[in-house]
């Protein structure tokens, strides 16, 4: 496990308090980098506070106009997420995740994204991710304080670096890198082109197909490789396409 | 394991938004019985704000003279502390002393202390406890926020009571049957014959194009609804391929 190459992300955060308050979990568990996608405000002195000895954190955060460039150099991506949202995507407690982010630091960038204090991430944001994670509550009473939500998540990391045997997976000595999440997007535009172009996605009418084929391609984790396969048969096909198109007019 | 017979205890608490915290935290995690031990200042607006809607933990929350007065009919007492104290004693990890507190929790009133913000409990008040907890931190920064210890301890008892509920994988509670085997080989007899059409592969010269694809595509288990996606995307695409060779030929 490698606490360096694993980021903190916050999305749209409200108060500069719970900025301050992430920073110091994070820093009391090993952990330095944040991201901040557009901090309603930042810096502020409620956060300076809230931080007390992790001002180091703050001064280094990184702050972005997009969720897309926090996590545009991230192989894998974890999103926090209650319970119960319309389309399932895999679901894990703060304690499986953490294993799978310990394993994925070893050599990956790895980020976990925290969403708004009011009402989390959106399903688009939540759509960039390889995991979710659900932080078991009461039912009385489920919305935990952002910098709560932190601490356990980052608490989970503090306990795997402490304990000596880390768990094998699949993912592990895997023989090609994995692909970055700017390669993922930009083949998931190459995919939406070309399901448009063979007449398969009807662009008036998409319902909920390329959300179903990124839910597909973010969970099997795609190596770079894979990738270029992948992008390789979309270009073929297209120029199937394109050649019956061209040579055939109506 | 009885959350309502587990108590938390604060010992001199010097920043009230630090009990509101405490309460949210509590509530979150489905615990109730908060102990305040001489706050500087309770009840006050910084506790009610940061304790957002766990205000009836605040408002049932027994204040207190002294700590013996707090825990004078617990039978099991855990106090947390920082390592490396004068005098050893049984210092466990929050992990393992949520498992024995949630046992004793059965059938005996249990007490989690929590000392002051600067400078914790004092000897002689870890002396009262029949264990110590130790949260794990980093070297670089070893002090964490009250509400975040608190926080960590209740989401440990908390995980251990939704264990046996939450799913073992992140497959289980998918919300469409994944695909059988034989599903599959279809699958990929269809990919291969697809792949030949658009001349992405080369049958006299296969190389391992179809082997890397089926590891990538056992590795995400598919379900019917995906599977079906991806036919009609071959399907469509040998359509243009046939249309393209039937009306142009050489």
């Amino acid at each position: 496990m490698n606490l360096n190459n694993i980021r903190i992300v916050l999305v749209n955060t409200s108060h500069p308090g719970n900025i301050g308050g992430v920073a110091r979990a994070m820093k009391n568990m090993g952990l330095s980098r944040l991201y901040l996608v557009e901090p309603r405000q930042f810096p502020d002195e409620q956060a300076d506070w809230r931080a007390a000895s992790a001002a180091d954190v703050l001064d280094t955060a990184v702050v972005t106009e997009s969720l897309e460039e926090a996590i545009a150099d991230c192989q894998f991506v974890v999103g926090t997420s209650a319970r119960g949202r319309r389309i399932s995507w895999p679901l894990l407690d703060p304690r499986q995740c953490a294993e799978r982010m310990a394993l994925a630091s070893n050599d990956e960038q790895v980020a976990v994204l925290f969403g708004r204090e009011d009402r989390g991430l959106t399903n688009d944001e939540l759509k960039l991710c390889n995991l979710h994670l659900n932080i078991p509550t009461s039912e009385d009473y489920s919305s935990l304080n952002l910098a709560m939500a932190v601490q356990v998540v980052c608490y989970e990391l503090r306990m795997l670096l402490n304990s000596p045997l880390l768990p094998k997976t699949e993912d592990e000595e895997w023989d090609t890198p994995f692909t970055t999440g700017e390669n993922m997007e930009r083949f998931y535009s190459h995919l939406e082109e070309t399901l448009t172009d063979i007449e398969f996605l009807d662009p008036a009418a998409p319902r909920q197909l390329m959300v179903r084929l990124r839910r597909l391609y973010s969970r099997v984790r795609l190596d770079e490789m894979e990738l270029n396969i992948l992008r390789g048969i979309l270009t073929e096909t297209q120029k199937w396409v394109s050649k019956s198109k061209k040579k055939l007019p109506k």
